[in-house]
């Protein structure tokens, strides 16, 4: 596999082509961004963690039978994935009230849903990543309502995995963020990455941050949370 | 029928007690108010204008089996009611894109839907009354997933004897909001008002303004399209 033209340099990685038309070549960044881009850092050793962290998910899921665009982990810092357009939604689960939701219904951080639920965000830097709803979807032609069927189970039975692989080591999984894509045969994949930049990860004993609101929130050491994460995922990889 | 304390004043409205439990007078207020309450004004006349345009509505949709908890128009900017523990959603219904969801699909306000989309938004000022999905309403115990459901189907049936009444007058029906409160058995009625201040209604023929966005937008004197509205439901009235 021969690595070519950059096509597209996002906030945390940059993918290029490669000599096959179906498959490209993902970089990970160290940049660290919050808030929309307004906070920005970069931070040595990121890249090699989540590309550690999102590789070990990614063939875990696999084995689970839930398929991503992940091929498979060509260094510290690049992997080979299928070629997909991107769906422009990003698909929350949430089990426990944190963030953003917090603050839109008013409520404290912390609260347990009785069941996990799923939002979908429009992918769009300059709008904001706007809350949307279902028909808001259907009129963005971002998804069809079948589509949203599919993206909303395959969200809840990622999240029943990753729930129990984080719970195995310690880790209660508050909540993430997923992306889909579509392949060139129109199969809808899940795509971008799992890792501590997109999931919420608290210890189960000290409901300790471990994940990017360390940086959001100025709580201490990035990597040295993202290496905890990573250590105990291999600890217990025995165990899933 | 006695008219007795003040039990509660909002933006556009005051609400009085009577001497029968289950029931309260209201009173219409000549205040308007746009985003969240930034924008304010006296405008004379609009208490009287609402109030005869939300009487006439509400005795309409009682015609076709829609129930609210109007009673009966008291006097020109007064009315009884049934009293209800209003649920604190925003349930919108649009039939064109316009407004503030323009603005968060970064589309142009104009768009005709394919079928009418319903919003709902979370009653809350100090939030500045977000959009909300259906998991959200069902955390907040706002309303459960049946009474949701009960709330979409009675605000798209509201949306079809809108649309015709409203076009049977050359009045195109844009968007529109409805609040709904539960009455001491714990049945779900329409409540506040349906007005030019909670639809956007353009003139059919040249897109004119007829609405509460004549204030938001500085587009001319608001009661002259409040009255225009309502001299041509009352010529049409025959016809409905």
């Amino acid at each position: 596999m021969e690595k070519r033209d950059l096509l597209y340099e996002g906030k945390a990685k940059k993918i290029y082509a490669t000599d096959q038309e179906e498959t490209v070549w993902i970089q990970y960044k160290d940049s660290a961004t919050a808030f929309n881009g307004e906070k920005k850092a970069e931070i040595n050793g990121k890249s090699v963690l989540n590309n550690e962290i999102s590789s070990f998910i990614f063939a875990k899921l696999k084995e689970k039978g839930i398929d991503s665009h992940f091929i498979e982990k060509l260094s510290d810092t690049e992997q080979l994935v299928k070629r997909v357009s991107i769906i422009p939604l990003e698909v929350v689960v949430r089990n426990v009230l944190a963030g953003s939701l917090s603050k839109r219904l008013g409520l404290p951080e912390g609260i347990v849903f009785e069941k996990p639920i799923v939002e979908f965000y429009y992918k769009d830097d300059a709008l904001g990543d706007p809350l949307i709803n279902e028909d808001h979807i259907q009129i963005l032609k971002a998804a069809s309502l079948e589509e949203i069927e599919f993206l909303k189970k395959t969200a809840l039975e990622i999240n029943v995995f990753l729930q129990e692989l984080f719970l195995s080591c310690g880790v209660k999984l508050i909540d993430f963020k997923l992306e889909f894509g579509k392949d060139q045969d129109g199969e809808i994949l899940l795509a971008d990455e799992i890792s501590p930049d997109t999931c919420r990860l608290w210890d189960l004993e000290t409901n300790e941050k471990m994940d990017k609101d360390v940086f959001r929130r100025d709580l201490g050491n990035l990597t040295d949370a993202y290496q905890t994460i990573l250590n105990r995922l291999r600890g217990e990889s025995a165990h899933v």
